[in-house]
């Protein structure tokens, strides 16, 4: 039942390497859905044939835009609580499924009390819904508060010492008007192509099916008697979670204090980052991956915070400078950093070319198979966009879903003309806000583009894996080395990182919901309108967000602190990798960075060569690669939610089966909500009154007498 | 399903006025194991027909006597932890039941498989472990380690400044030889009695009652899977309340660090103790003891630190001198210690009142009725011990249980003879371990205490409250007075208290015992030996525990400290009273005893006069005063024990009934065997590494400055 946030599936895929092993687990989940879905298959649009499909504006209703509107401010502050903390993002699609339906149902039944419904709720406004928040809350992703557009930031820069290369700090004006400027174009790029690759190329898109599949399961009656249990199972977990970060809130009063600093292992441990550090969010996220994920994460960060970094820092003054402070990227902290991006990379290139390989050959095949079916297909549409192009072997559900789809077009005039005015304007708006991105930089991405969007959103359509950050990374490097490092490159590099993910992260999620659209009868129309409803709000809902954090936590973006948005500074290295190139590296340090790229590269050779049965029990580089960076402690707030749901799993399958998505979902809304409380009284200047404070035994006694004596 | 520690509970009752409202409660309860047995009434016998009841020698083995030590020194860890803290001592009596079936049921499988069992585990060998586990873990309350053995000590007269009066440190030696010469009286004083009380009076003794129950229930099929289930959960909350410790104790390095100093609800609540400490001990007993117990503590500990404390705070200079520490009994600490003594006395008197009424009336009543049949029973007895002395009435199961329990005989003389013996030894040593205490204040003692320990024994038995320490604090106020303050008066009360204490207490304790052989065919001979063999264990175990927490904690005794041991203090406050006078109270202190001593005898009459309609909401003064001294948190922690109970019972009452008990006892144990290892480390010099310590934001950014200073 995965559904919603498909762009945060992605990105998450993207960031955190969730590559093979989580594809496979969710190719294996869809199979099983496949599986569900062929038994019913007869059934499905059979159980729903009683019931009127409304126009596809009445599909369109304003309390799916309210109810939309309030989820996606609560998955903003999740999202971004989870960039700006580790950029580790789970599938939120099952919260954002059963919230957007027990909101609505809430809201129907209340007006069915008072007689003043005119409308029932149907499963298209549901996916409305679904469409409308994930296209919001993904920009609290692709908008890159995290990443590249954090990573412009001062102080960010300041931290590797190189503020002379150019930086913008962040503002809520540029924000929102950029966003406003990139995020469209996706939509306009695969318009025209919906029919190929929904109807004739038949392709997977297995979050995009899951969720039509539990919205559909959602709107029959046993459907709606689980629905109804797992959000109130949710909204259980939901409250205790925000009560305990409440609590945990009052005992913060002070740098490290609190349980966030528990040094549950000893402080010698917590030295080296290695503790439990009560978030409940972690524990919720760590319920939602893949096992394989928590356990690349652990080992990743007892390779490095257990042996790498301590043996470097034996050679202190040696292979670095031993004056410099431990956060200057001239020290330890460049080891840290640029192994992780090195990691980060060669896992990036393999599956980029595994991908791109993958969706070639698809292409390939699928283009020579299907030549003659387009073209009748593409004529019969000419003659009469109504009738149904069906082939007698059509099943009655592909057949009633073929003909919904079909009914509403969408000009291929409009989308191709949107296209042009929406690149001509931000071409001209764009090198007013970066004056190192020059025009013919984004001319350039602009003539790309749909290329590249048409390919990521097929490479999804395929295996459910978005590229979009690859891509983006792409841009940095070569409009970084275009650019050249005096001319800015580094802002130049990462502005078009966020021009082009933006583009290629839209695209595969607008296609995406049409396969949605597709199994549920919602016409193409009403998820376009939807999609471009839900962009707009996420340019104004996600920048609002970060600024709120921005403003609340004066420590944002820097080690050690709360919200250290890691990603930031990846993304800045690699822009500074991308104009300098490797001289800038303390020393051994490139050897490292080329045995770590080549090691990830191998250890995905080695993952897909021994297929599934061993494979699976071999880690993805790109998740060992982030406690590279923050250090294991979240990793072990993952493994504490591994261990929950294992265990749960080993007493009762099946209603772990059933509630454990609803679980974690609870615990990561509950403690992610809490940071608009949380910031707030920051802003407020509401301080915590109490410090939890962990002394060794020896300064304690110190501190006890310093007490003493001041007292 | 109440069996093990009679002692325990009775003497809880005494100590926390576990009063009418428990009594009620256990009543409730035993009426529905009667209800129970009544079904079962004509079967129970039946069921056990086929199997041989063993010979008095041989339901003594010796493994019996092996696992009964290990359990010995289990519960004498548990009860020696709660007297040092609260004083409040659960009835831990399924436990001890559950742990003693499950090492013999282990044992005997072992050497099942391993051909070498000899014996077969019946229900007589079960009741000689419980017996036995009872008697010795009786003695570390009755030994008056958290009361008037404490109270000698220097320690304790330090902080009321009256050593001058006479103290008696503690030391390994004279402590066994005292208990050694006063625990064993009580058993021989009641022997002759046992037919009157258990056949002719047919005394109830709702404990042992509901003990023989569980030990006949454990040993049909259906009780052994139960009581398998129970001991699983029993061992998981040990595990986990044991691990909790052990993780707690990493934390403490320090003054008023770790968990149990977490000021949960806020600095300033915590200075008036208000917080959750996270004890898995409290939360325990929390979840054994009735609800309106865990109310009235709290009730208790919100009246007096949360309004008479503050308030009187407020009068400090005027009432009180300012210029004492807070330690001091010329302060604050005065209005404490006595207004609970004041309570204390009060409940206790009416409660006195109330059994010995209540006591005599029912001999009266049952004296004129059953003349007749006891001439006759006596008269068959002489005639032949053998033959049984049945009416026509009797049940089967009434039938059978007297045979069996007229089978083994103990003489008379041998009884008698016994008392002389040891109460003339006794009275020869005691003047030379207290020189206060003159030989014919013993005498007098001795002389008393058969008939005092008959009332004891038939209270108990028609009400399972025994009055053990009402007759205690009895000899403290009269002896104390007799000796005169001139002539160490204090002391001779103390020492006075625990001879008269010891006697009754393992005198009704017997005399359950007996009940409870009674319905299991356990012979009265095994009874009393097993009772004898578990004192003579309980004096050695019991002060050497006691001397492993004095050895290992500095700070033993002294309020705000880890272990305040509150009655200590109450009882050497209660022997100042009765040789001094009230005329060393601050002002006022008087005035507020008076009332509160009248309040705390009017509440108890109120509450019955209410009966249990209303009554059972009324709180019960005795629970109320322990908060009075120690300040509310362990009442937090009760209250937490009993919302998880109640929840649980709403949730599932069934499976609530089942393990609620189990999981409790595994909560109390776990935490309580945790302090064997932590006194281990303690004297081994083995401190914690870490201090969990709680600041406020500015002390903390103080103390911050302070560090990167030093540092």
């Amino acid at each position: 039942m995965r559904k919603g946030d498909r762009q945060i599936v992605e990105h998450e895929l993207q960031e955190t390497g969730f590559s093979p092993e989580s594809e496979k687990a969710k190719n294996k989940y869809v199979e099983e859905e496949d599986e569900d879905e062929e038994e019913e298959d007869e059934s499905v649009e059979k159980i729903f044939e009683s019931r009127e499909v409304p126009s596809w504006k009445k599909q369109l209703t304003l309390r799916a835009f309210v109810v939309s509107f309030f989820l996606s401010i609560l998955f903003s502050f999740i999202v971004m609580k989870l960039n700006l903390t580790t950029g580790i993002i789970p599938s939120l699609n099952v919260s954002a499924g059963l919230l957007g339906f027990f909101f609505v149902k809430t809201w129907t039944k209340m007006l069915h009390r008072s007689g003043f419904l005119k409308q029932p709720f149907t499963r298209q406004e549901n996916t409305v819904i679904q469409t409308c928040v994930v296209a919001s809350s993904g920009i609290a992703f692709s908008g890159g508060f995290g990443t590249y557009l954090f990573g412009m930031s001062e102080r960010i820069a300041n931290q590797s010492g190189d503020a002379y290369r150019g930086v913008k700090n962040p503002s809520l004006g540029w924000i929102m008007g950029f966003l406003f400027v990139v995020s469209f174009l996706g939509l306009f790029s695969v318009v025209p192509l919906r029919k190929i690759m929904v109807i004739d190329f038949k392709l997977t898109y297995p979050s995009g099916t899951a969720t039509a599949h539990l919205i559909n399961s959602f709107h029959t009656p046993q459907g709606v008697k689980l629905a109804k249990k797992q959000v109130r199972v949710l909204g259980k977990f939901f409250s205790i979670s925000f009560l305990w970060s409440f609590f945990q809130w009052f005992f913060t009063g002070g740098e490290n204090c609190g349980f966030s600093n528990f040094p549950t292992f000893g402080l010698k441990a917590y030295q080296y980052k290695f503790y439990f550090d009560f978030s409940a969010t972690y524990v919720g996220v760590g319920m939602i991956c893949p096992y394989i994920i928590n356990i690349s994460v652990l080992l990743g960060g007892i390779l490095s915070w257990g042996i790498m970094w301590p043996l470097i820092e034996t050679k202190k003054g040696d292979w670095f400078p031993d004056n410099v402070p431990s956060s200057s990227m001239h020290g330890l902290q460049a080891y840290k950093v640029f192994i992780a991006v090195a990691i980060i990379l060669g896992d990036g290139l393999y599956n980029f070319c595994k991908v791109l390989s993958r969706t070639l050959s698809g292409l390939f095949v699928q283009l020579r198979g299907t030549t003659t079916s387009i073209s009748r297909t593409s004529f019969t549409l000419e003659e009469d966009p109504h009738a149904s192009p069906l082939s007698p072997k059509q099943s009655y559900d592909d057949q009633r879903r073929t003909r919904f789809f079909l009914k509403d077009q969408i000009p291929t005039w409009f989308a191709v003309g949107g296209y042009i005015i929406i690149a001509a304007t931000s071409t001209a708006i764009l090198p007013n806000m970066f004056h190192q991105l020059r025009w013919y930089y984004i001319l350039v991405i602009y003539i790309c583009a749909p290329v590249l969007a048409f390919c990521n959103a097929y490479g999804a359509g395929l295996t459910d894996w978005s590229l979009a950050s690859t891509y983006g990374k792409l841009a940095i490097f070569t409009i970084g080395a275009w650019a050249g490092s005096e001319h800015g490159g580094m802002l130049a590099g990462l502005a078009a990182c966020g021009v082009m993910m933006n583009i290629v992260s839209t695209a595969s999620d607008l296609t995406q919901d049409f396969k949605t659209g597709y199994l549920t009868l919602s016409s193409p129309k009403s998820m376009f309108v939807s999609q471009v409803i839900g962009t707009a709000m996420g340019c104004v809902v996600s920048p609002c967000v970060f600024w709120l954090f921005y403003k609340a936590f004066d420590d944002l973006g820097l080690p050690n602190s709360e919200y250290p948005a890691p990603f930031a500074t990846v993304y800045r290295s690699m822009a500074k990798l991308g104009v300098e190139g490797v001289s800038s590296l303390p020393r051994e340090c490139l050897v490292l960075c080329y045995a770590f790229f080549s090691v990830a590269i191998l250890v995905n050779i080695v993952k897909d060569s021994l297929k599934s049965k061993w494979g699976r029990f071999i880690p993805l580089p790109m998740a060992m690669a982030i406690p590279f960076f923050l250090g294991p402690y979240f990793a072990i707030d993952m493994c504490v939610g591994s261990l929950i749901l294992f265990i749960w799993e080993r007493v009762d399958a099946a209603k772990a089966e059933a509630f454990g998505t609803a679980v974690a979902s609870g615990l990561i809304c509950g403690d992610g909500i809490w940071s608009l409380p949380s910031s707030v009284l920051a802003i407020a200047g509401v301080n915590p009154p109490v410090c939890m404070k962990f002394l060794s035994a020896a300064t304690n006694s110190k501190v006890d007498h310093f007490l003493s004596r001041s007292s």
